[in-house]
């Protein structure tokens, strides 16, 4: 029985993701807050297929207030309880047609993928404490790598790659701050998927086998995770290379 | 003969390298354009001694207009020729008292120690491709090493951990970017100084010590650093142990 809160779950793979925690048993997954920042049809669908366990929240993680109309929200429906897991999905990437020297987004993506989750983790922490599980899963990318930076050269997404640097670090942070109070904060890479802010029809895996493996790394029990950057594991894909191994493992920082 | 350009020179590391530069031979280097956002008593005093090598320079890091102007001026003194060196230093160590939740300047850190990097770079890109040594040292910390985060937990700035990670990462864009044109960007760590950034008498180095050793790092020849985030190397503290270990190795990141 635990609670669920998915950022940018409109499309992709965050709507996977709730999906995919909504098809499992009540006893489970008690509730799926399922966030997005403008009108999601699909979401709609979802809550009106589970309704009470599906709860579509408007947030904008690049507006605080946003942020906190969405805790309260939350807050209320929780009715005392604690939220008990928070899956920082919502992030955009961006591209640089003529390499980092033409990168003229940086400072949006940063506001996206890093301020963003920041405010959030910050906003709905007191929730966290008060729930059972503790976990908080920054969707990360092994594009954010610094030490796999040569085999990613290929995409030309410098502003992707250098604030999904800064979110590792900073859930990092979060990790060493918060382990005490027995707190897990990962970096997880859910491998490359067939999504629009993915790589369509070229990418490895559907967005739902990546939300699948995800949850596997999420419900793993314990704080193992805390402050690491895991890859998902996924059968088939274990003893590829690069970038498009999905063995379970760590990727390098 | 070579021409170097350093921002936020106007005190503690920055100054230090200035002076450094100057006090060696002008058949070594032709140039210190020493940059500063205001006004610069201690810079003004180095250009009286050493008139038409050491230049100082208006830059502010965080607007691009004064980058720009600044430029135009470096520009026009060079006569013709390119800038060698450029030596990212401005930057700022911000704190947050009550562990990362509490972190309210994450946006300006990384607007003066990422964003401001790139538009410097950026902006003297063309001046730098016309130089003879195409290097660029962007000043960095172990503290902004994801992987050595538990060893820097003690120090309560996260938003410059994060910054400086992220500045990092920017720096092997820019050098995977431009190898080919011969160009060395490396994330350099000067080391722990007795600095108003740093850690005043408790600290390791003087500014001085600090900024010899960076400047050895700088001078060697070839690309091999390209990439790369190599600390500094200081005789009697090659064996120290964690982030006060100068011996000349690359930090993992």
């Amino acid at each position: 029985m635990a609670s669920y809160l998915i950022t940018g779950a409109s499309r992709g793979f965050g709507l996977a993701l709730a999906r995919q925690l909504a098809s499992l048993p009540a006893s489970d997954v008690s509730k799926v807050f399922a966030t997005a920042r403008g009108d999601t049809p699909a979401l709609e669908e979802l809550a009106k297929k589970s309704p009470g366990r599906v709860v579509v929240v408007k947030l904008d993680v690049t507006n605080e207030a946003s942020i906190k109309q969405a805790a309260a929200e939350v807050e209320t429906n929780l009715e005392g309880k604690g939220l008990d897991v928070l899956i920082n999905n919502a992030g955009v990437c961006q591209y640089a047609s003529d390499g980092v020297k033409s990168m003229d987004n940086l400072a949006e993506s940063f506001t996206i993928n890093v301020l963003g989750v920041h405010w959030v983790i910050r906003t709905f922490l007191p929730l966290l404490q008060k729930g059972t599980q503790k976990k908080v899963a920054n969707i990360s990318t092994t594009l954010g790598s610094i030490t796999l930076s040569r085999s990613a050269h290929y995409l030309p997404a410098p502003a992707y790659k250098i604030s999904k640097a800064a979110m590792n670090s900073l859930t990092v942070q979060y990790g060493i701050d918060c382990e005490k109070e027995s707190f897990t904060f990962m970096a997880l890479c859910p491998g490359w998927m067939k999504t629009d802010l993915g790589g369509g029809e070229m990418a490895d895996l559907t967005a739902e086998e990546g939300a699948k493996a995800s949850l596997d790394m999420i419900f793993k029990p314990g704080q193992e995770l805390n402050g690491q950057f895991p890859k998902i594991l996924v059968q088939g894909w274990e003893k590829a290379e690069g970038n498009n191994q999905y063995d379970g493992s760590n990727s390098a920082w």
